[in-house]
């Protein structure tokens, strides 16, 4: 049996895997220490009623013959994807349901969309970002570019200006880690390149539901001509909490033609073949994040994050250290003081602060020296956090 | 964009999705007509008492701060590993917690484990078979080599006769769609094969729960050396109605060295990659089945379809005609009679008698002139089919 080289050039340990042994350890070491874990991405908050009485609901249609549900559409039910439209209509963006496909994560579509193109598709991935992509892309053996994220762009990096070829481009806005997002003229910029190379854009759209400001888009789709070359990946784990629940989409407009084959119609049968569908509980719950109810529940829990990213970021302010993100986003990145590594300064915020947090490096090398924290902890532990980096 | 020109090479449409238009198709020329649906393999009683008490448990966790739980481990939660492993224990088969990948269903899994092994191991698939194994190694761009299931060999092939090499070597029993179960002494002679050619052996064990006599092994690791070469894919969808709440499991013993790699590891590492677990309100339901109470619960349901399977048989035991299944399978497989085709028979089954079944075509060349009809029914139309079918 041969086995599939390219998994051992996956480094050894996955970054969250990393971070956790080593907070396990410090643990072990040291019983009875209360950490504040503003680390991994992770609600805190319990699912709000809304979602809450539709996941009972759900369950309860199973519970009975006359409402048991078996297989579901591989795609999602239409009940959700209608939703998933009419939420893109409040952004100007007309969508089909045909082009929605629900999924259980953004994580597992990242790789799942790879299957549409080619291995021999290079691959440019912003450097510092979300690991995933670049694991993925690295069991599929593709050749992987990176675009230069650093504060000299304010981690923004604009459209490669190397050879032009057509590629797979990943997108991350509001970015994971740095929480910079980019703005219409920006995203124009790729949307552009892309058209004119033939390259495909893989947006990641995880935490669009933190953008506040009316000047930043919120879908590639606002962008002109992005139907015709991007792809859209978002979740409900952010907007709503749905990390343990859940529940995602993805979408492919009917408008993107590669090598006069109809990308859309082509995932949808690769999906029949490799998806029996996201459980009919969590996309019952998943429903309810559009209602009137839900809506309101869920800006609730968010404005409780954003005013947490809010007073982590008073401290890079008074402080005066550079930092990215915390206006859109629930992460705020910024640069290690004294010029300490990222490993260094996690070692050092967890046994001085008993702080938590998540290395730069570890979303790559332009990370290194830069640090990520998550307001996804309690308004409690962030304040107690703020306190403590008061005295950096 | 260069695509990934695998996809091309599907066939136009799913199986499934096929039969669904057809019958989408009769039922609006026919409208008011009553169809009595024994295709698809879905459930249709309700799920059991002591999985829905479960899943409410699960959701009311997931409504409270001090209960509420985000993303799980990406390889399942310990609770559902350590039930999975008493299973097995009742088997007589020994296995670690670590060998043990919680799924979000046994398809999903069919694909993902293949990221273990290069596109350039050939692989062998029996004809005729569940066509998910066909189109994921078709989308990865694997040569495909099939082992003839007919008649004559009880559509129970053994090892291959030809040049003797390294290949993925699906099998799946009992059968989906022939209902035929492999014993001891046939499956000891594919992990011989295996062990021998280096080859590894993919078991979709989704039906194990059927399986009534004892004679009959309901996982590969009950034959000695297979964990040094098989992976064991299972799902609650059969066993307890998980067909819309999505969960399974898959085996990969840390025995399985290929290259001097830990398969078992690889994988692990491949998973904190791409996926972020399964749902924790449906790894709380599936943990239920394991209970006294679920056990007794899913027993009866089993129970049910089993007497279902059993009334279906009595038809072609009465009419002598040909058929596979039914004993330790939820699957009657049997020869059209007067030697249509099977497409043909659908549509006569369909028009005549307002039965909608399988065509055994779709699941190969081997199935042509074959049917297959699922025990998945109600008993009232199983009892309403067997009726009109013995007017054949």
């Amino acid at each position: 049996m041969i086995i599939n080289s390219n998994l051992k050039k996956l480094s050894k340990t996955y970054l969250f895997t990393q971070v956790t042994e080593k907070v396990e350890n410090y643990k072990k070491l040291n019983p009875g220490v209360k950490l504040i874990n503003l680390g991994v991405g992770d609600y805190t908050l319990p699912l709000c009623d809304a979602v809450v009485k539709k996941l009972r609901e759900a369950v309860n249609n199973l519970s009975k013959k006359e409402t048991f549900r078996g297989y579901g559409p591989e795609e999602g039910y239409l009940f959700l994807r209608e939703s998933v439209k009419k939420y893109y209509k409040t952004k100007g963006v007309d969508l089909d349901t045909d082009e929605i496909f629900i999924s259980d994560g953004a994580n597992s579509d990242i790789g799942n969309v790879l299957e549409l193109f080619s291995k021999d598709n290079p691959v440019l991935i912003p450097d510092p970002v979300y690991p995933a992509y670049v694991d993925a892309n690295i069991i599929h053996g593709r050749k992987i570019e990176y675009l230069n994220a650093t504060q000299e762009n304010n981690f923004l990096p604009g459209i490669p200006k190397d050879e032009v070829k057509s590629r797979i481009i990943y997108i991350c806005s509001p970015n994971n880690p740095t929480g910079a997002t980019y703005n219409y003229s920006q995203l124009k910029a790729f949307v552009d390149y892309a058209l004119e190379t033939g390259s495909v854009i893989m947006f990641d759209a995880a935490y669009e539901s933190f953008i506040k400001d009316q000047n930043l888009p919120s879908s590639i789709f606002s962008i002109e001509g992005a139907k015709k070359c991007a792809i859209e990946i978002c979740s409900f784990s952010k907007i709503a909490g749905f990390t343990g629940v859940r529940c995602g989409y993805t979408v492919i407009p009917e408008e993107m033609v590669y090598e006069d084959s109809n990308m859309n119609k082509i995932y949808k049968r690769r999906l029949a073949a490799r998806f029996n569908g996201v459980s009919y509980i969590s996309q019952m719950g998943a429903n309810a994040v559009f209602s009137r109810e839900g809506t309101e529940q869920v800006n609730e829990n968010l404005d409780y994050f954003r005013k947490n990213a809010k007073i982590l970021s008073s401290v890079f302010e008074k402080k005066g250290i550079f930092y990215t993100g915390a206006k859109n986003s629930p992460y705020i990145w910024f640069k290690c003081p004294s010029g300490m590594s990222s490993w260094d300064f996690f070692d050092y915020l967890l046994e001085k602060f008993n702080i938590v947090g998540t290395p730069g490096v570890g979303f790559g090398k332009n990370g290194e020296n830069f640090f990520r924290l998550s307001s996804f902890g309690t308004l409690e532990e962030t304040e107690l956090a703020t306190e403590k980096l008061l005295k950096l």
